[in-house]
């Protein structure tokens, strides 16, 4: 997992340079709001959906220009949902990547101006990145209302109400689901067209990482402290949300993160070697602790 | 001009059935929210941005299946703006086109999806009608920091201050102007690439009505009644907005709009006949009543 170690730290300052590249200096007009758009998009964050990006594209044997842009996008769709998550007619949470949210360090006018420039900031990217049209429509359903967007609606509706595990998958398949594939998707695509069957391949494993990956956020959330998290812990009860944990106990989620990533290895199996890195992000994923 | 009004209606009638088309149907999850993106979407609005989309694309001859994304593209993201603008934190409006907006009819929550969704929905209607990098592009920045959320930024941060005539200038042309710009744009690149001098003689032309546009909404703001207008009437001066009018007088900026008007006519006077419509659309800016 050395290795592991460090390809995460060069996606995640790859990333960070490329953000840092397409966003306006904070020295242009309007100040205020380029600077709180840095704010956000830099200097923090796992980057997992960038790393699923780079995964993708190495599964495929591709690592372009076209790679690093819809890495970046992708990133920028998620760090713009969480701005307006975060907002106080959402979640009305304080602390994101252990710093400030932006309507705390900035104002709320702000935030909400900053999630909406970082939304078109990722489809300038992708597009100036020379992406065709298909990427393009593929990220932007994605984070659309059949997708993130739909994700959060659903999840709003649902606070202080009890699903089950059918409506709560469908809540989290569109919530970071989406998003995910998208990432996947993109990435593999930044190689060129797919074959059907190695599309589908990578799509069950996008569905299986996701999906894992929330039930490890529902663990985390109740079993981390703030301080690791960098975002507020014990939230999801607090605010009556419906998780993983109002179905299961802890010890039957991980088991049920751990089913989701052997499921996820199976589906790139096809992939051999070249798929070795997505099957380290799964693995990164049940196993982290923030 | 009854040659002219039949023309707005034939646009308005095929953006809306556009837009009927392109936005999931209120009878698929997340319900709600697929109801309230068709409420903020459908049923109202002059559609002045597609008017000069089909305009723009006449000019150069074209008129085809991209023409009308594009018009229905660049309607979503100002739709998606107008329904960011009326919620609390910003503008804090109750009435738009004539009914209460998102958040008063809905809430807040779903006010602030609904924006967000609506702007990945415009990116995704262009790219699925096969827009090239280069409009998806053109759209993306037109309506980010460097463009409309840029304005967004700068009026806000200038309500209840005096600004100069460059000041105001400046948060128009991106406010407002920016996608007003794009609209003339896209229309004319739907017919494919576009000589220099022609790219610049519509970018003069949308300057200058983007700004008439402004001036006249500012003196319909000051003299209109909000059942005419279809939005609260006299709010700027209320909010202690910048406006037109803390500048000059209405009679000033009636003359000024009038000004404005007359150099985009002679703009466009190379396109001759085929540039008749946009010339019909900058008369009609002026001579408005709402």
């Amino acid at each position: 997992m050395a290795d592991f170690a460090l390809w995460t730290r060069t996606v995640q300052a790859g990333t960070e340079a490329a953000l840092a590249r397409a966003l306006p200096a904070a020295s242009l007009e309007p100040k205020r709001l380029h600077e709180a758009m840095r704010y956000v998009a830099l200097g923090g964050g796992k980057r997992v959906r960038p790393m699923l990006v780079f995964a993708a594209a190495e599964a495929v044997g591709a690592d372009n220009a076209l790679t690093e842009a819809a890495a970046a996008a992708v990133e920028l769709i998620h760090v713009y949902s969480l701005t307006h998550d975060d907002l106080p007619c959402m979640d009305n949470d304080d602390l994101r990547r252990g710093k400030p949210t932006c309507h705390v360090q900035y104002d709320e006018t702000t935030a909400l101006l900053v999630g909406d420039a970082l939304q078109s900031a990722a489809f300038e990217m992708l597009a100036e990145a020379g992406a065709g049209a298909k990427l393009i429509a593929l990220l932007a359903r994605a984070a659309g209302s059949r997708g993130m967007c739909g994700g959060q609606a659903v999840d709003i509706a649902s606070t202080g109400r009890q699903l089950n595990l059918a409506e709560l998958e469908f809540m989290h398949i569109h919530k970071t689901g989406a998003l995910i594939r998208a990432a996947v998707l993109l990435g593999a695509l930044s190689g060129g067209a797919l074959e059907d069957g190695r599309r589908a391949a990578l799509e069950h494993f996008a569905r299986c990482v996701g999906l894992a990956f929330q039930v490890m956020d529902d663990v985390l959330d109740a079993e981390a402290d703030t301080a690791t998290l960098g975002k507020t812990a014990g939230k999801d009860a607090a605010q009556g949300k419906a998780t993983y944990l109002t179905l299961m106990s802890i010890k039957e989620a991980r088991a049920y993160a751990r089913e989701l990533v052997a499921d996820a290895l199976t589906a790139i199996a096809p992939f051999g070697e070249l798929g070795r890195r997505l099957g380290e992000i799964s693995r990164f994923i049940v196993e982290r602790q923030f």
